[in-house]
């Protein structure tokens, strides 16, 4: 409890609540946090995690990095590797996201996982557990004891049973039984708290009427927005290929940050980074997106990388970019004259400068290049025919597949 | 395979399917009879029994004289005892009908049961298996690979549970356990056929599709009619005490027999005696239901201590009645002159044995005692104005509360 004392309860709090989507029973965490104050006892908060996983994602970070905020304040994570059910994969055959795996290739798994959880946690105030030691061992007795605390209507309200029998797609009973496993978890290992994504609510309550049931105080339950994929559709996941690993080179990193869609970057520089709040405002319908996405692709590689990899990185990338898409030789456009500086508008207007170097017509032409999704500065996708855009001097101006202009900002 | 040698495949089929309700799936039964016939072996024909119970009843017993056909014809009776759901009670404290018990009171029950399964059952043909055997060594991921042979909805479709889900009365998730559990019986044990009451139909179908999984010819499932107990309304069972124990002395038999509605005479004589099929078709609506439910009484109590004491046990029943009612001092009524024996009718038409006793000024005010429920001879109420008796010599005439007469028949 030594890393909080500098903080009142209140602050400490503040700290824990940022960024949370949601804690159940709300308004319990204060009132816990002195508990474990008045008991001078570390907190228990728990976390499952996947051993089919073998990356850490920015996803994924999103509940590591809480976990590390409770650390830091002086309580201990407890992970708990689901190894027993993936140790079953789905009998039924159903799931083909459930690879069976046996205890080698999970420990396996883990222990190369480990190095990535540490680069977020820390090892000093972490616990894993593997839940195959208490879940392997119970018997048809057991389990029929533990299934006997739910009702089926309950657990079929879970949204994604409900979704599906309503889609008339069966749930198998023994699907019924994995979220009692999940909460037998927060009984053997006396969870305080429970943290997960917003995806977990039904599971981690579960957590709370099994702890109940066995007379422990039931765990409080924070869930984390779900951060969004690269592709800005789906939760970002490894099967989708929409993913940025925490343990990718910082080149890689960037250039994948820079593929987010525009309306992701403010939820990315709140979720995946430490970027302050007038920082994450400022990126809300930020004139110049670019920009924004820039810096939060360095945000996200210095994270993890440094600040000078992560440099490296945008020079990189800028480069690459240049490299990849244009020819050698091109006209070079000086853009500096263009750009406007009023109440409304800063930089150059998007239209304009299509004009300016001859790719349209009119501009209604320009536009319609632009609406059409091709018109691009340095690699990066302009689509709105309103934007005004602040290019880095020597960037590079595309339309269509084969027009190109070095831009001169200077 | 001896005890069927003298009859035809066919015969034998029609023998087992006398009294049946339903064979699933139909016309299967000859296909396995000839498939026992050309193995050269006799067929595993598996029943669960209840270890909670304490006495067999006639209700029971439909099935077990079933059960002894099939060993008549050279077939192994499977007696599985449910020792494992026993042991376990129900944990969520809901059922109040099943008490936890351990194995030793369990094998103290089956061991008293046995003596009375044994006066129906041929114990040469019996094989006795306890599910514990194979139920309580599961660990969790058995039952996840039997739980993912079943989805939720499909088990939700069994008639109490729908009834119950419909109601709004919960249904806990270990319930769904126990149909699989059953099932998990018939592979283990390598059932041909499953018999059972008509209320198991969905769990022994459950049966069939386990066994289909484990690669084994799926059981025939034969469902008997329950049997309602001698107040006609419920389904005979010992909570209800409505019940004719097997055990029981040929007096309490003859007297529960005694008791039942005469509407219930046909399907007692068809599911719980020998009677040949003319005798329960004349039962049908019988004039005289009063001697129908005699002959029946009788043969319930012959079926289980023999001709001489069910004709002691029914000479008991009629002194009984009227000591316990009669007074010792009541005028005499010779109503031998009373008979008709014409083609409609045969005895004496109740209105006129009314009339001629003095208990009525008239037909229609005999018509109307009658109705009212207030005349019963030894004991049994006549409430049909239209019917005829034929009591026995010496029998008492009773009207309401008070007036008595003694019939003379000769």
């Amino acid at each position: 409890m030594d890393g909080g004392r500098a903080l009142t309860i209140e602050q400490q709090r503040k700290i824990l609540e940022r960024g949370v989507e949601e804690i159940l029973p709300a308004g319990e965490l204060e009132p816990l946090l002195r508990i474990a104050q008045s008991e001078n006892r570390p907190l228990r908060v728990k976390l499952g995690i996947d051993p089919t996983a073998s990356d850490i994602h920015l996803g994924f970070a999103v509940v590591l990095r809480k976990l590390r905020q409770f650390q830091d304040l002086g309580h201990t994570a407890c992970l708990v590797i689901g190894d027993f059910t993936a140790s079953i994969g789905d009998p039924s055959g159903r799931s083909k996201t459930r690879p069976v795996l046996s205890r080698a290739e999970i420990e396996r798994n883990v222990h190369s996982y480990e190095q990535q959880l540490y680069r977020i946690l820390d090892p000093d105030r972490t616990e894993i557990s593997y839940n195959g030691d208490w879940l392997a061992e119970m018997r048809f007795a057991d389990v029929i004891q533990l299934a006997s605390q739910y009702t089926a209507a309950r657990m079929l309200e879970r949204d994604d049973f409900a979704k599906r029998i309503e889609d008339q797609q069966p749930v198998y009973i023994h699907e019924t039984l994995y979220p009692l496993c999940q909460g037998q978890d927060s009984v053997q290992i006396r969870a305080d708290i429970e943290l997960g994504g917003s995806d977990q609510k039904f599971n981690n309550l579960v957590g709370r009427d099994l702890q109940r049931n066995a007379g422990q105080r039931p765990q409080l339950v924070m869930l984390m927005p779900l951060l969004v994929g690269t592709d800005g559709v789906e939760k970002m996941s490894k099967s989708l290929d929409n993913y940025i690993g925490i343990d990718e080179p910082p080149e890689e990193q960037f250039g994948k940050a820079m593929s987010i869609p525009d309306e992701q970057i403010a939820a990315y520089l709140e979720l995946a980074t430490d970027a302050p709040p007038e920082e994450i405002e400022a990126a809300r319908g930020a004139q110049n997106p670019m920009a924004a996405k820039t810096a939060l692709a360095k945000r996200v590689a210095a994270l993890y990388h440094g600040r000078e990899a992560a440099e490296r990185a945008a020079e990189h990338f800028a480069s690459t970019v240049r490299r990849r898409e244009a020819p050698d030789e091109m006209p070079e456009l000086n853009a500096a004259p263009l750009i406007e500086d009023n109440g409304k508008n800063k930089g150059v207007w998007i239209v304009k400068l299509i004009a300016a170097a001859g790719f349209a017509e009119s501009n209604s032409a320009a536009r319609r290049l632009i609406q059409q999704g091709a018109v691009s500065i340095d690699g990066e996708r302009i689509t709105d025919a309103n934007a005004h855009v602040s290019p880095a001097d020597g960037a590079v101006l595309k339309a269509g597949k084969r027009r190109f202009a070095r831009l001169v900002m200077k």
